[in-house]
């Protein structure tokens, strides 16, 4: 098995493609993976990638298109027609398609949808499309197996085997009333070790772990992760059985998620990555790093205000970066284990309690850290109270990063904003301002220049 | 559904702790998911905590402890007896078993496999405890249902009907030859729908994606997220089929790695939580804290040479935070952005390749906020030399931080040491003290002093 594709068979997938050798071109992609052809086409230039999904048969392509980043898809998508789209989704299963017919431009999403070949898949995905994507609605697919709690066993085998070709991925039977009300699960187990006559009413399992359709995509991640569900029911705001979620979607969603906060902490707007153009780059870096200037600037007015003590006072101005550098480590620290517990659910009790712990933590981490400083100012060319000034600054800034870092993700979470923008550059920037300020003060009132 | 724990339910198994209404309590306690359970004894007492666990039955309570943080697992189970530990081993399944009985103590872990009661389980236990936990080894569970290729249909069903208790999570049937060798997997469809006496040969699937049990615990995440995978078989060095891993304990793979790049990111050693004691957060955050202040003293340090120019040119000094934080948002941009590429295989191309579109997007930045920047300083106060300095010298600073940021975590990830550790703090006090450093000698090289 080969999970990481190598140059050696892209340069020969290019070769058959360049010499139009379509019978070697098909044997070769026919032995890989869709995922496998996926990364491949991401290699290849567009005419290329074109040139490989019109070969192809729809059945193993839409499998393929399903997998591709966005803006590959996106372009691949533009060179075929609507007929050939809809070709593709009638392959795919509902969410799937769902997804990329959503991503089309509004007149093309149209022509789409009249020439999808079944009636019934595409009204599943009509219906899909109404669902905002951040929901449990956005999330699932219409594919599922339900059976009827009035049905026998044998009523209920005899269903499933006419619905064969969904069976390679059920993971559950689900049992609905007359009305299509969810009331609970069918094992496996139950349908294979009880009499054939036996009603389904008898032997299914109601406890059943299920979300609405609007809930947020979030929450399913957490209530799927939590309970250790593969796969989880939707019902509509009346209970009915609508649709399930499987895991490997929201695998995703925790990784996107992850990814999110790690970007927003790491200053990186929008969702790039290492491949990404120069310009896409720059536009997800550029705006902190404007953010991160105005609060050097705004450092260096402050800074400004005192220049009269330069002379007599330098080593004071000599420690403003480290200052800063703490007061945006601190502040960087505090925020990203807020922001990281609220996604996790693990933040308890009130933000009282919160910003009380993260006092007495930066009591103690500035305790720790102001005594080194102090030795090392004292013991070298500083007298007792400009060392005393740094290192009482540095308590201070210490304290008021920590909470600042500490309140600032609690508030925005409780406005319904979310805390992760908090973490980053945002709380460095403003901690650099509050750090110079406070320092500067403490100084004076110190020294008393 | 309840999905999270509210104070009032912890009051009110608080309150029946200390009646001693045990019949309230287990009938209270019964209604609940055993992961509910574990969320709330993580807000109990130990003592309390261990009464629920000794007055419930073991069939609950073992999926109650495997659910449970760990530090307060252990000291439930320090609690314990070994004959008690033993009893909630004996009904888990065998990859949440053998993680509990890795983390007690040597003596205690002796005991406790003498004390199970199935012997083939505590087999299983014994052999996955040989396994390093970050590879597929440590993550699989023995738990399967496996048949073998020289089977009939028939055969086949009776074999899965007599394993009949594990049905319930039945994700995929194997299908293996006689020396156990892995060669297939089998669809319910083929099961269902083929006659009685067809052999298992003529039926199953020979594509299956499998791992060896030594492959790393990252790889299989990657590999199961790729294609989509519930599950996936392990096999051993002679293919043979040893376990199974399922998507749940993927998940908290994935998880724990996101988990632990954020707080790399953001300064924190040890994995810690919101609600960990002051200790563990101090432990977690002063190292890298004491970094930052080595990184400030020696930038005070390069900044003192300078002394004797403080007053003719105080505003260089004015700007140093501003330069220590591009060079500190710059370096953790760029180092983000490749920690994240290596961790989701998307960093493609040579080292090189890498550093020269770095360094591309670092002059876009870097002319971008250089000219913002001269145009602040030459329209304040200072003369053109001074601002050419200070902007030529941010404009230098954004792309060495950014070379650095860049090249740093490849170079970590080349050496196989995790490039995690360079991101953070790591790169923000490397960084500092290079840009001071190359701030001066350019304002001194342009102002001329």
């Amino acid at each position: 098995m080969q999970f990481h594709i190598d140059h050696k068979i892209v340069n020969q997938i290019k070769g058959f493609i360049n010499k139009k050798n379509d019978l070697k071109l098909t044997e070769l992609l026919s032995e890989l993976h869709h995922a496998d052809v996926a990364e491949i086409l991401e290699e290849l230039e567009l005419k290329q990638s074109v040139y490989i999904i019109k070969l192809l048969d729809s059945e193993l392509t839409s499998e393929i298109i399903a997998e591709l980043d966005d803006d590959v898809r996106d372009n691949i998508l533009k060179s075929l027609s609507s007929k050939e789209i809809a070709e593709e989704i009638d392959e795919l299963e509902t969410d799937d398609a769902a997804d990329i017919i959503a991503d089309l431009p509004k007149e093309k999403k149209e022509e789409v949808i009249s020439q999808l070949e079944d009636v019934e898949h595409a009204k599943d995905i009509v219906d899909l499309l109404r669902y905002d994507e951040d929901t449990a609605g956005g999330l699932m697919r219409k594919e599922l197996i339900a059976v009827k709690d009035s049905w026998t066993v044998m009523h209920c085998v005899k269903e499933m085997r006419r619905q064969a070709e969904a069976f390679e991925k059920v993971h559950t039977i689900y049992v609905v009333d007359e009305d299509d009300i969810l009331k609970g699960r069918l094992s496996l187990k139950s349908l294979l070790t009880t009499s054939t006559n036996t009603p389904i009413k008898d032997i299914y399992n109601p406890k059943i772990t299920f979300v609405k359709v609007e809930e947020d995509d979030q929450e399913v991640a957490n209530i799927m992760q939590k309970y250790d569900l593969i796969v989880m029911p939707v019902v509509d705001e009346m209970g009915r059985l609508v649709g399930q979620i499987t895991i490997d979607d929201i695998v995703d969603v925790i990784k996107d998620e992850a990814d999110k906060d790690y970007q927003m902490a790491a200053g990186l707007t929008q969702d790039v990555e290492a491949g990404d153009t120069i310009i896409q780059l720059t536009k997800a870096r550029l705006p902190w790093l404007i953010l991160g200037l105005f609060g050097g600037i705004g450092a260096a007015m402050i800074m400004g205000t005192y220049e009269e003590i330069i002379q007599s006072h330098a080593i004071l101005f000599f420690f403003t970066p480290l200052i800063v550098a703490m007061a945006g480590n601190v502040g960087v620290q505090s925020s990203a284990i807020i922001v990281q517990g609220l996604a996790n659910n693990d933040v308890k009790g009130s933000i009282v309690n919160r910003l009380w712990k993260e006092l007495l933590l930066a009591i103690v981490n500035g305790i720790i850290l102001s005594i080194l400083l102090f030795i090392y100012t004292f013991s070298t060319d500083a007298d007792l109270n400009t060392s005393l000034a740094i290192s009482i600054s540095l308590f201070s800034v210490i304290i008021v990063a920590g909470v600042i870092g500490t309140f600032i993700p609690l508030f925005l979470d409780k406005r319904g904003v979310d805390p992760a923008i908090a973490t980053g550059p945002f709380i460095t920037t403003s901690n650099d301002i509050f750090g110079i300020l406070i320092y500067f003060m403490i100084a004076r009132a110190i020294i008393g220049f």
